[in-house]
């Protein structure tokens, strides 16, 4: 059973939160992972290690942690790579594993130049 | 003279600060803008009033401040809106646009598929 935990950052605006949704209902549509979840790390809910815990709960054996972050910054380096050094020890039947963050991929790049058109 | 400033929140990590730079690198290769610069909102230099001024004294006409954030949270909603009327009323003869944050684009989610498939 995949999982396939999504994380943002989180915001004190709900229409930043409700990306993350919307990406969830995508991400589940692609018929790529049995489970498919939400987290945030701060100030919205739900919070990374409830989510986490629901995807073991749910009978994943492996639970892909995407970082809905620009760039590899200290959130991904430290606070979610801590996160999952935490599941691993707490679950050792479950892989954990952080899928690198969006980067400045050539796609990211054409998104920029259609958003600076547009303003 | 139509000027780009693309705006990163900053990190205390260079490795994420470095995207920022080659991004302007390709905004600056696709020939669109005349003048190209780049400011973090935090943790980094150049700050956003540096590099809107360096802008100004370049002789920008238009300055389209591209938020290179994932979602108009309240960085973009709240602080760099901020900064974009301050810069108007300090600089009214420059038209200072704030452009919309990358948002769930259709192509950020390949990207989100692909880092989901690399981990």
């Amino acid at each position: 059973m995949h999982a396939a935990l999504l994380i943002a950052h989180g915001s004190r605006r709900a229409e930043a939160n409700a990306d993350l949704v919307r990406l969830a209902e995508l991400v589940r549509a692609s018929g790529r992972f049995e489970i498919v979840e939400i987290a945030y790390l701060e100030l919205a809910e739900p919070d990374i290690p409830a989510s986490a815990l629901r995807c073991v709960e749910r009978g994943a054996t492996e639970v892909r942690m995407l970082p809905y972050f620009l760039s590899m910054g200290r959130h991904v380096a430290e606070d979610l790579d801590g996160y999952r050094q935490d599941f691993t020890a707490k679950h050792p039947h479950v892989r954990f594993t952080l899928c690198p963050p969006l980067g400045l991929h050539p796609k990211i790049v054409e998104v920029v130049m259609e958003r600076l058109e547009r303003c």
